[in-house]
């Protein structure tokens, strides 16, 4: 059986990529955390964000309140919705950038949740592809 | 002869779209800068510019130094570069977001270009397709 | 330069159809209401409408509240949708049909409105592609 | 080996999915009905629903003559259809809606059976893909 | 405008070729008996044929009930459909070769017509796209 | 390991197909030879060799010598070439058919063999995929 | 009418771009020599040349037997031949490079030819798109 | 778990193919290098290696600076970046061929590094896919 890809989209400084990888049984995540270690030249990061991007089933967008640009979550957000991807874009309330700039990037988005747990939930909901 | 399609991406306080397409004659250009007077949502603004990038030949990313944030340009960029588009995308120097930001957006473009000038110079060797 | 061309998809009893060609010059329409005359079979009907919804740039898909069925609307709206035109479901209130019948179809639409004129508004921000 | 997945689509007060799933053994079914008590919202179901059909290999759908509206079941057809899946239409006879309704819809069907038994037996006959 | 282009498919010894382009106003033909004075090399004629075939909107095939082969016509035919182009087969009654032979042909075509005349009808719906 | 997948092509009245799945192992056939017992309805057989086209690596296309008309397998024969399938077309000489009518079929494969055994060996030499 | 659109991709040095320009009226050439004034830097010459070899309808080759290395000209024709373009390969004999280099390159093109007077009678059989 | 299948593209007389086999576990080669006893016809060749390419996730071009000529490798590399592979271009430096022959190949990779083992590290953070 194929197995669901999930790609974790988003900032690398709170733990909930740990927690959706927790959360989730039985799916494949891409996470580009993983290669934090590896020190690549910024192409090289490129080259295998999109590389996965285009190999996943869904993209969990998570913009976190505190991620204060939010630059390269947009351009992995709209490049999956783009290529049909299923996207879930988990927006925080109480960002510290105005709502109307966020706003705007639910146009590049399949679905936006206002929670991570109801992403997750949502997510579980896949199962083996 | 079919002419060739320009979409002008980016902030909407400088004149730099005028400039553009002063500059450069015999090109049809897409401007979402032309709809700001008819109030759209939100979402129709997106639908209009998703289907203008889909029609696009060329989208030119215009990420000036004074564009305190970039979400918006960012999602159109990395949308039209995952369609294919040729995406050229003007970063300015002494922006006042930090370079490390921005260059991983290098990633979902054509061309990097530091400058208008040179932008609108090369579109120019593109003639009526 | 290239036309906007515009599929009108939904009932052939009202005047909708000379509405929105009136309303809205310098744009080609494919009108499946121009070949009623033509006593085609039902294959052939399929045929065309296929043809020219693949060829079309926006579909217009208008769901009046005295439509009592809808199911060629229905499958018109959402074969377009998969091609990825830009879809404008218009969806008046006060419907024949209980509304959680046709609230699942806006998943199959690019963008949802409640008016036709409100339709046409926006149709008109497109010029010649 | 890949196994063939089947998306049913139809309505949700007989049995159907039920008698297709326990005589097809060694498929993959994607079930909108297993959904049912998540309590999923109308976009949710949507997303979901697309997601699965884009990934189905055939799409079953059943046009009882004891479902009184079935514009779900027609967006989900037409939907399938575009995308080039092989979509086969079970369009039960003596239908409380009108015939001539539901015959248009032949025309976003890659097949169209009078029966669901002689469905069942079509698709026995793929295998593992 | 955008023309409607209509590839010709068929035998090369009736006039059903002249026939149909003078029956026709307004529409561009691509028409590979056009080419028999150049004593193209067979991958030469398949070259351009394919190119042609890609490049028209329609395509027409023509199986008269004297073409005693018709290889290449089926060819044509079943490239230009899995295409996704809209191919009109024109099967002639009282064919020198046996019926189950032509109807599986049945299945590599968007509509089935027994006569030319029909197929003109049909063809002169269309109009410029 | 994904398999590599090989539809066979042509007449079902010599053992070719036996042969050829004798001779490779650890390939997965797609036959409709498989279903000729099954009593399906024309259209119901190219619903499922449509399908299995689609769904294949390699197509190999068997015409031979005694084959009296070709019809049927012209099709499958273009109709995945037209898909970027590897179609392998074994043109037997001292066929019943003049060269002539052969030699245009040339244009719709990938490569040419003169020899189902020569198939054979190129065919080993793919693995799982 | 739209016109048949040809990338001319070769060496810079011998008249044979301007001989094709002369000999094939009602053609739009593309022609990355008509930029070797402007001092692009080589990867503005890349993303022009991609552009335009995406654009074209038919991409002419021409590796005359005084280009030393041709590894442009290589890359041109195998991007474009994946592309689906119709690549016209003339191959000149008593090249430089050993055949054995040369041949290899006939499976990037659709036709390979010998001469350039025989490619421009070939294309002339084109007119209008 | 689907396994990450790396085309390998370049020279055959250096040990850099058992090289990089060794050198990363877990992954599917795809090797050109594997049929040269099976004294294949060009074309035979050209077939292979084409479907390969195709079936490919990453492709890794091993220019080496012992390499004369290069003009298979250049077909392969941008035949892979049209189809939108991950195309790794290792381009060692004291070539035998002028930088100015090489560097505009770089418009046809994904990413373009001096070294092979950097490629290897590379390619040794995807894994199973």
């Amino acid at each position: 059986m194929e197995t669901t890809k999930v790609y974790l989209s988003g900032g690398f400084h709170s733990m909930w990529r740990d927690k959706v990888k927790e959360a989730l049984e039985g799916f494949k995540f891409f996470d580009p955390g993983d290669n934090r270690d590896l020190n690549f030249e910024l192409n090289e990061v490129g080259v295998w964000n999109k590389h996965h991007l285009k190999k996943s089933d869904i993209v969990l967008v998570n913009f976190e309140a505190t991620n204060p640009v939010g630059l390269g979550l947009a351009c992995e957000m709209a490049y999956a919705f783009a290529l049909g991807k299923t996207v879930i874009f988990v927006k925080e309330v109480n960002h510290s950038l105005k709502p109307r700039y966020l706003d705007f990037m639910d146009n590049f988005a399949t679905i936006v949740l206002e929670d991570l747990d109801e992403a997750i939930e949502f997510i579980r909901s896949y199962d083996g592809v």
